[in-house]
Order: C-alpha cells, then structure tokens, then sequence
C-alpha cells in the first residue's frame, strides 16, 4: 500500500497546499485506489501524479465541508473520458453525501459512463471486501465527521509443500490439517508439528485516515495499532484551544492521539497555510517530542506504508 | 476594461488549460470584477493573479455544465474569508443554478459572511446599473446557454467651461444648453455653436462574451459592433461538423462570427485539450484567415480593451 497526499491545507486552496485529498494505493490489486475526501481541484492535482482515475474505485468522504467534498462532481464527471468507461465506484459519506452528487449530477446533466452507489454512513463496519475492512466512527469537529481505519485481514502462514513431499508424504488431507494448525502423527509414529511446516500468518496492516477533528477518544480507537494514522494538525499547540472551538487539532494533540493508540508512525495533514515552508519544522518537532516516528505529509507526498512503520 | 483569462479549456482540466472562466475588471470603478463563468478551480487560478476575490461583485454563468459552474462553491466560500466579509454578489445563471447553489451551500453548511442574490435569467436586459447594462441572448449548445452583451453607456461630451469662461460668459444656464447640444445666441447676436464648445460624446465599449455553442445568429447579434467578440473555438475546421454535434464551434466559424457581427477584435478560448502549444497557432491561422485581429486566449492571459479594437 501507498499513500499519496493530493491537498493537504486546510479549509481554503493556498498556493502551497491544496484543499483535503488522499489516495490509498493498492499495490497488490492491480493499482486500485481509494480516496479519501476530494476537494476541489483535487481532479487537477492528480493531473501531476501518476494515478489514473479509472482506477479509483471507492471515495470515502470524512464530513461534507466545501473543502473536503466540492472536487467530486467534476472528478467523477472527468472520470468518465478517462478510460474509467464501465467500472463502477462506490462512495461513502455523512448524511446528505447523496443530494449534493444528485444535485449536481443532474442540474450540470452531467451523465456518467460508469455506475456509482452513494452510500450514506453511519458509525461501525461500513465496508468489506476481497479481505480489507473499513471501520467509521464520528470525530468530534464542527458538523458529524467521520474517522475511516483500514483493515487487512492477516495472511494465513504457507505450508512447506515441497519439504513434506521430500519427505515423502503425498499431498492430501495431511497437508490441509497441518495448514490448519493441527499436528499430525504419521503411521510410524512420527509426529510433525504443524508449527514446523507452515510459516506464521502475516498480520493485516492497519491504516486509519482521519477527518477533522478536536482531540477525542475515538480517534484514539481508530488509530490503535495502525500502521499509519493520518492525523490533521491544523496549528501549533499555541492555538490549540482556539482550534478546538473549530473542531480542530494541533500537531500535539494528534501526537498524543497516536502515542495513546500505539500506532507505528504518523502522518500529519491539514496544515493551517498560516504555517510556511519553514514553520513546518515548528508543527513537525511539537510532534515528534510526543510521537517520534512522525512525518508532515506535503501535496504529491508519498509514503509507501512498509518503510514507514517498523513495529 | 481588462480581460483576465482565468481557464480557457473545454470540458476538462488539462495542465495547460484549466476549466472556463474569465474576469471582466473595470478599472475606472475601483477594480471591480465581474466573473463570466465560474468552473472547477477557478479560485486556484486566482491566487496566481492580482485579481481579490473581494472585488468580484457579479457573477454570470452561461451554463450549467460542470466545466463551467463546479468552481462556484467553493469562490463564494472563501471569499468570506479574503475580505469580502460585507460586499455583496450577485450571481446570474439559467435556471437551475439557484437550486445547485442552495444545495451545495447547505449540505457543506458554508455560512457566508455577505449577502447574495441569485437571479435565473431568460433572454433580455438582464442587469443595468452604473452606465452599464448586460444583455443576455440564448446560444446553441446541448443545455440551455447563454451569451452575455455588456455595454457601456456612451459618455456624454464634455463642456470647455474655461474657454467660454475666458470670453467673458458666465457660467448659468447657457452652459447647460450647450452642454445639452443647443446652439445659443448672445446678446450682441453672437452665435456659439455648441459643436464648437462641447468635445464629442465618447461612444460606451461593447463586449460579448459567449458561452459554448454552435454557429447561430444570436452569436452575430450578441458580437454586433462589440469591442471585443470572446467567442469559444474547441476545434480546427476539420472537425467542425462533429463539434457541431456537440454544440460547440470551429475557429473559423467564431471568426465568421466576429465577420459578420463587425466585431472589432476576436479572441478565442474553450479550446480543446487535443490541441497543444504548436497546434495553437493552427486555429490561430484558421480564424485569422476570416477574421484577422484574432486572439486565443491562455490561461492568465491579459487582454486591455482598449488596446484590442482600433476600429
Ligand atoms: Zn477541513
Ligand atoms: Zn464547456
């Protein structure tokens, strides 16, 4: 997986970060993407990377501000002379997610090559597929905005195939009960543990992608033992209190957030375009003080999520 | 007047072209702006320029395509936040456009801190105020399109107060009925003829700007003796009957458009994004073969009004 920042300012375009987008690169499934609000002009920023729309197949929207949400109509519009001819794309958002791409569907008549299916979330178990969990939970900020944590499910371990057949036992219903965990005695007597032939499963990876939010205990739970949790840091820690009426973090909070829930690394967005080039290294060592293994996502950051998260 | 060209492409964002829009700025009324059009990131495009987002006090929309409207959230609501906390803004647009601006405002609750008004126009005079007036046609494309007439009131001449002055009149009502063109007989019988004593009356600018369409009439009456005719050229000739299809235009028949209106100056925008930088001056030489004081407009181009048509 790799993540790949689109906009990653707050509430308005700036001349260095754009408004809130970030795509979920499968690597293993062909390049299929998911993405993570889309703001306007996000269609725009994608221009300038290497991802194709046609393969964006689920867009999760985290809360409905302009600033995460008025990219859509136009990247789904786009989406269809972009070779994204038939394949369909599902679309998960707070209450209302589906007027706004009604309206605006159908009052520009605009008409897709590809069929969508809007659906409107509600906190839990908001999506499963092909082995990969997406779980919603509302974060405190100024309008219902929802958290999204990313499960693989593990990989269960390999059986030694060829090692057991050079031991001369022939496939069959051996090998299923060895995969399966089970030891199993031979007609000699020989016990073969199944720890011996079959390597430990690997763990699902865990990424939680985050909306705005003040500090709250449920971004804690969404982002326990991730891999990567993608947090906003809209201010330094000076304004803290000033953020939280807007339902905002500051680069502290989010790092307690992720200390607190056991992440591996952490990803800071949604900078307030007060913060520059140079007082990025402000929001970055307020954070690190609490989190070490934290990074600030820029646009066209990408991270591949094994290099960020050594557990 | 000035001519801001803010996205000059068709259809979809390229990274030479943005979406459509272009910004009228007066500047004899304190660099108040009028935006015709208003696609996806059009705000973007602003933060490259010298235009403030608070000076834009209308709005026209020729259609509600998404290449031409999606921007339009999102500028309102930043707006608020560049110091266009009290100025109003009036937005013009065919039916429909009221719905997706509630809607859009609403679902994202985008509270803006000025008033607008949004008015669905229909053919006619749609605006007049400050010596100007703005005519509106409807044009030939697949939705419902307009073309926008912006005229200028004539200027009435001016009165050489000091030379009459200097000839012993004084000033009272004979100034006023010169003024007003009347020639006036003094009391030794001498005649001043008012075309001796008021300069000429300057004769108000007129500009079209256009929506897409196809080749039409009403294109020619919009361009009538205009100043400048902004008329879209998605294509070269060669293709001209498919584009026709789609309700949009050729180069040379925008030129045969600016010809028949007599026009002043033509300048091109809405071009296709099949034609790259050299493939420009193709449509170039295309409409200037028809119509020689041909433009094509690119993204941030600049065109004083003034200097376009020396007619
Ligand atoms: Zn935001
Ligand atoms: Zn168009």
């Amino acid at each position: 997986m790799e993540l790949h920042f689109l906009g990653t300012g707050a509430g308005m375009p700036s001349k260095e970060r754009n408004v809130s987008s970030v795509a979920l690169k499968f690597l293993q499934t062909g390049g299929e993407i998911w993405l993570f609000d889309c703001g306007e002009a996000t269609q725009h920023q994608i221009l300038h990377t290497s991802l194709k729309p046609r393969k964006i197949n689920k867009i999760f929207i985290t809360h409905l501000h302009g600033d995460h949400l008025f990219g859509l109509p136009g990247l789904l519009g786009s989406r269809s002379f972009q070779n994204g001819e038939e394949s369909p794309v599902s679309i998960y958002g707070p209450k209302g997610i589906k007027a706004f791409i009604d309206t605006s569907l159908n009052i520009s008549q605009t008409h897709l090559t590809y069929p969508i299916q809007v659906i409107e979330i509600d906190e839990g178990l908001i999506c499963e597929e092909e082995g990969r969990r997406v779980y919603a939970k509302k974060l405190e900020h100024v309008i219902p905005c929802f958290g999204f944590r990313v499960e693989e499910q593990a990989q269960p371990g390999k059986l030694e195939a060829g090692l057991l057949k050079k031991m001369g036992l022939p496939p069959g219903p051996l090998y299923q009960q060895l995969k399966e965990g089970r030891d199993i005695t031979l007609e000699d007597g020989t016990v073969l543990k199944s720890s011996e032939f079959v390597s430990p499963p690997v763990p699902g990876r865990i990424v939680a992608i985050l909306g705005d939010t003040k500090y709250c205990e449920n971004a804690v739970e969404l982002g326990r033992d991730a891999e990567v949790l993608i947090h906003e840091a809209t201010v330094l820690h000076e304004l803290a209190e000033k953020a939280a009426e807007f339902g905002h973090s500051s680069a502290r909070s989010a790092a307690v957030t992720a200390r607190r829930a056991n992440a591996a690394a952490l990803i800071l967005n949604h900078i307030s375009s007060r913060y520059h080039k140079e007082e990025k290294t402000l929001l970055l060592k307020e954070a690190r003080e609490v989190f070490p293994n934290t990074q600030i996502a820029d646009d066209f950051s990408v991270f591949p999520i094994e290099k960020l998260s050594k557990k």
